[in-house]
């Protein structure tokens, strides 16, 4: 990377890059990014940014091989590598390997549409790993087989990530039908699609659903693209998708040992207005408390956001068999399952959570260790 | 609680009270909330929103003792409790004894001012734990003393309110000075006022510092309420405050193990506008990479919030004695420390964190099982 001219202003060091296109950076900019204020050891930076004046002067810029010299007023130089301004160009936030786009899927995706990959790869190699969290971060949902058959094997997967997320219901879960349940999850009956947890302040991350028993009648898993529903809510009626994102409604569980209650919106936009989590949890939603005069609109807007969770079109059925993992996200994916007879056979699930800060982080180091390029 | 009238539209029950206030409850809401629709168990929702009509109509309303009887078109009829309708009115949040006002403070509270409390009776009581974690919500600040001279006699307090925090750092940190640091924590030198991993989606809520040795020469703690600054900067600089509050910067950790980043602006608002979190720390800000237009508005901005931060108005400084531990919200109070002498004396803190969502979980839980009554 080179630079083919460098415009020197007071406030401003105008770069223009090889392809023709120019860069402004602000000199307070430059001063701030200056290496020579960043710890030997950390790289934090130790720079006292009061220490300068609030309108640095640049006097002259010249390129030396990679690096760009430049004088300040106050004589201060710095030499700052052509890598880093072009990799940091204001008003273009730099490449995030964590960061991937996701692609949206609906029933006709198909089981066999889901990606799937075996155990034992994604547990010692690491290009294995990438490639698998990869289809994770882009689908939201994936199966992975071929499990050993002990109730830690699918912990041993979600460690590969990262630590897991502790909850009011612990670090792991079974889930199971017990005599005396706090949570629908720990009964028989039918569940309809939902998110796990909403009424935390940020809901589990990463979900991982073990299948170590799935003998009885009944009990197949479903799952639906939380985000292509609310696109196309969005798409459909306007006025609904703008009232699931702006009007926070109450989430809250609550038992003996927990009371856990957040006001947060059915749909999350982020700065840019792309959907990026979906709280949707009609068991666990709590009494509505919006304004009178918005709440017949609201809940008509819920209302088709509910009727999309049970339109076969978004709607996915598997019928998980022992020594496979279900892998999703919580924030994006809905799961449910059908009801089943307990007595008819046994049926256990054993569950946990990584959280998104997790898996990010987990996705950048693998990029900058073995590359970003995709090995598929 | 009775009701003195109760006028039936086909939409909507408009309720009136003792003092002459009504209140209108769209029929779909006493539907949505009737006591008939809650498992027996668990008491999440059974109800299935969607078999109700779009418009259900409300037929008659008859007060019967404590319950308001209502009859629909469809023959449905609800019992709902008083109690019910007078704690949920729409457009009227429900109390909730998780959320406590902050009380904001300046240095001229002095130490004096910060509330004090020993570790025994918040070990095994119930209304001391109560009163403690009441302080702590309101000033963001407290200091617990008389800790046993062990290393997890802090962890023990924090584990009343909840479980800990796990991140990167694990769940527990010494701060000591060590010879290969990947954090500047982790060295001699003066900590500027900060909040700890801005980097991270939540940053951790509460911090506790449990003080084992102090003999060093120096390195005594700084704290500052930054709720009370951004209000400040609010006041003298409305547009550097809506810099601050809308613009996103980067923040990011990496060391061999972990590489965690978020773009988030350094005040956050609710959606009452008021500060509900501060992300302040120069040592882990990212790179800029706002649009150049607004680059030298933004510095101009940031540097108001960082001047307030070196202004004596608002410091405070504490020498921790062994035997005493700081808690305070790390999402609102920043820390730091001054630079020690290590070869003059042993410094050590052990640390750990308490998200907000288990805080406020467990302020609801002792404030159901010992009443909301402040006992001071």
């Amino acid at each position: 990377m080179t630079v083919t001219d460098l415009l020197v202003r007071a406030d401003t060091l105008v770069v223009t890059w090889p392809d023709t296109t120019s860069t402004s950076f602000p000199t307070i900019w430059l001063r701030d990014n200056c290496p020579s204020g960043l710890h030997p050891q950390t790289h934090e930076r130790l720079l006292d940014l009061l220490a300068l004046e609030a309108s640095p002067v640049l006097l002259s810029a010249q390129l030396d091989g990679h690096t760009v010299a430049l004088r300040y007023e106050d004589d201060h130089v710095s030499h700052l590598p052509v890598a880093l301004l072009s990799a940091h160009r204001p008003g273009q936030p730099a490449a995030d390997a964590g960061v991937i786009a996701p692609k949206l899927w609906r029933a006709d995706i198909t089981a066999a549409g889901i990606p799937r990959a075996p155990a034992a790869p994604i547990l010692v190699d690491d290009q294995h790993l990438k490639s698998w969290m990869e289809n994770l971060a882009a689908f939201g949902l994936t199966i992975v087989d071929h499990l050993e058959d002990r109730v830690s094997a699918g912990i041993d997967v979600a460690q590969r990530i990262g630590f897991l997320r502790e909850t009011n219901f612990g670090t792991t879960f079974d889930v199971i039908n017990k005599p005396d349940p706090n949570n629908l999850a720990y009964t028989s009956v039918a569940l309809p699609l939902h998110t796990d947890l909403p009424n935390q302040e940020v809901p589990p991350g990463y979900q991982f659903l073990h299948c170590l028993a799935n003998e009885a009648t009944g009990g197949g898993s479903l799952f639906a693209d939380g985000f292509t529903m609310a696109e196309d809510l969005r798409e459909d009626d306007p006025e609904a998708f703008r009232l699931l994102c702006e009007v926070p409604i109450p989430f809250r569980f609550h038992d003996r040992d927990a009371d856990i209650a957040v006001h947060e919106p059915v749909i999350t936009l982020d700065r840019a207005g792309d959907v990026i989590e979906i709280r949707y949890n009609a068991h666990i939603a709590g009494v509505f408390d919006m304004p009178a005069e918005i709440m017949p609109a609201y809940y008509r807007a819920y209302r088709a956001y509910m009727a999309k969770t049970r339109d076969p079109k978004y709607r996915l059925t598997l019928k998980l068999k022992a020594g496979e993992m279900v892998v999703f996200d919580n924030r994006r994916v809905l799961h449910g399952r059908e009801a089943f007879d307990p007595s008819s056979g046994f049926r256990q699930l054993r569950g946990c959570y990584v959280d998104r800060g997790e898996f990010t982080s987990r996705l950048r180091l693998l990029c900058r260790d073995i590359g970003a390029v995709d090995p598929a």
